[in-house]
């Protein structure tokens, strides 16, 4: 890690950042000579080039001046649309002035911790969760404190009175967890949004990996139970998974009153996403292309993580536990309890292969420094198995 | 002006918040029966439509799985590369790595927020600044404080001990301000940038409109000057007044502690900029494309503001006084001392003209009621003349 000397004055929230683990990871993950499970990079072979292509053409020769022009900062209407639409046939009723798009669903992090967090504010995490939630959510200062987790996910049964006492709101992955890749059952579901509906207590709800099921049953979204039991649920979506990260195009659902103040959180943060962007993903989308489009991303993010499970059950020492995820692009390992994958992270990477160690996803909590999180997904299928013989023999060692 | 009832659960900045007089106007400007000066648009007729097709048409052919894929905070290497020999052909000696990308100088805003302000830090400001600067700033909840200005701009003997004792930074718009249209002459660079390296204290220089200019002579930048003199600039530069706001695409250049501090803190804001659009912008400037595109732009922004100007002398009351900018997209407009431009708007409006009240775009010092902000881009030459007639009428009636 490294850190920029302290200036007198940069703000408090400056001052605390140092450069994360991911960020220097990442780096050690563009050496070609490395077997990278590090990344969160959806795989390129995914992204529908040609259809994107067609899509910024006829937004170009038909409707240039529009695209190129300053835009409202809830978003372009016609996609904003789309998305309550999407939302209706998925079983939540949405109307399009409960959508507001964002560049990225960072984005929408960073929004919503301006719009919650004052400093000191507690904010309820997952244990561990996405860190660059928590990355996102510490420039505001927040107190985190985790929610209980076990195999199933985030324990509704743990948001006792002190857990939800002064609470901002509650940040959950429902599906295919980054990092753990575990998914909340339904049971847990309507429980936690019949606690939070009862509390007053948000939710953020963020699913950028929903569509990307592969096995098990889709669940109804937090969204959509929680508009029946009475809750007030903000969901985070986003086209980066399904169609290309590098377009940086997300959205929001919220209650208008929410909506509203984010709105104007938008106009002072970057004034709108993009116009050309985001018609040209509405292009893209309108006719239903993501149902044609999707069956073959689940099966190539199948078939890798099968690669990989294979792969571990063979290689991986009996003293290492993993999640089996039915979607999305993460497996998560907890080591024997003495191992730390930061340690383990530096013999790794001598041998050519790399992950991230476990321990920044922790907030709020007790960290366990023994899990560390695999990517699946831009590996080929060989190298999967040589990387995993690899980490196999690197963890029996230890 | 609306606002949505508090939430307990809503920080203190949220709170705070209120819908922006802008937003409200912009509203009115898009009904098509109106004749609107307040918008900041600029105008539709300069985008270079088929060069930025065409720039988008190579690389969603050439390079598309690199331009949908995720890309580094700093931004697109050869696009750094580009801003930074860019500046140095300007005069200032600039490396890649002190250039950071983002989308739109609005969002440059954000985060120099985040690396700079906590709840009362002291903010110098002009008075009056651009609107947006404050609406982004104000989220981090500074305490400004105004910095004479003068028909010259700022008065540099202005920053007195007192001033800038305890100051984070001081933010200022050299060309052509928004919303005055004023500049900063070289005399007064000077001795700013040997006043802010005296007392160590940061530029943010912000330069919208720079390559705007139509009449006098171009000025060196506060980041060339101070780098000369040893003073720390952070210089915002955009792409959307010279090629297309609707793609959202700026610029920071500073010291590197700076940007390394600013990567973060992108990333936790939005990852990234879009990288297709990165891409697509450096495959449309890189060969010197701004040199052959600028001058049209020039020429049709300075016949606009002639046709405006030519009409207020015409039309405008005696007691109104107004800048002539060199450049740009703004006049301002000063009137009579008991007049109140927020209670002519109303009357403007019932006879179909808009424009933007002044008090808003005052922080830290008394507002001044009395004035108003022209923009004269986007309206066609008759439209002016008719406009301008109507207001000059209100006027005479006030």
């Amino acid at each position: 890690m490294t850190s920029t000397p302290p200036s007198p004055l940069f703000s408090q929230r400056a001052r605390k950042l140092t450069s994360s683990a991911i960020r220097e990871i990442l780096k050690i993950t563009q050496r070609p000579d490395i077997i990278s499970f590090a990344g969160g990079l959806p795989a390129p072979q995914g992204f529908p080039v040609e259809e994107i292509h067609a899509a910024f053409d006829r937004v170009l020769s038909a409707s240039a001046r529009v695209g190129l022009q300053y835009g409202p900062s809830e978003g372009y209407q016609p996609l904003r649309e789309w998305v309550a639409q999407d939302m209706r046939a998925r079983g939540a009723s949405v109307s399009p002035d409960e959508v507001l798009i964002v560049s990225g669903s960072q984005q929408a992090l960073d929004m919503l911790g301006k719009l919650f967090v004052d400093p000191g504010s507690k904010v309820l995490i997952e244990a561990p969760s996405y860190l660059g939630a928590i990355q996102s959510f510490s420039l505001f200062e927040p107190e985190y404190q985790a929610v209980p987790t076990d195999d199933g996910g985030l324990v509704p049964e743990g948001l006792t009175d002190d857990c939800v006492r002064g609470a901002r709101f509650i940040y959950a992955l429902p599906n295919f967890q980054n990092p753990t890749g575990l998914t909340l059952g339904l049971a847990r579901r309507r429980a936690l949004v019949a606690r939070c509906a009862a509390v007053g207590l948000p939710i953020i709800e963020d699913d950028p990996y929903g569509d990307l099921r592969y096995a098990g049953e889709a669940l109804p979204s937090l969204l959509s139970l929680g508009r029946e039991a009475g809750a007030t649920v903000i969901r985070l979506g986003t086209f980066s998974k399904v169609l290309s990260p590098g377009l940086r195009l997300g959205y929001i659902v919220a209650p208008k009153p929410i909506i509203s103040k984010l709105a104007q959180i938008k106009q002072a943060t970057d004034l709108h996403t993009a116009m050309l962007t985001q018609m040209a993903v509405y292009e893209t989308v309108k006719d239903g292309f993501l149902a044609r489009h999707l069956p073959g991303i689940r099966e190539l993010y199948k078939n890798q993580c099968g690669y990989m499970l294979d792969a571990m059950a063979r290689d991986f020492p009996d003293s290492a536990a993993w999640t089996r995820p039915e979607g999305g692009m993460f497996i998560w390992v907890t080591l024997a309890p003495h191992l730390d994958a930061g340690q383990l992270l530096q013999t790794a990477v001598e041998r050519r292969v790399a992950f991230v160690p476990g321990a920044p996803f922790f907030a709020g909590s007790v960290s366990q420094p023994n899990t560390l999180r695999l990517s699946f997904v831009t590996v080929p299928e060989a190298k999967i198995r040589e990387g995993i013989a690899t980490l196999g023999q690197v963890l029996k060692e230890a």
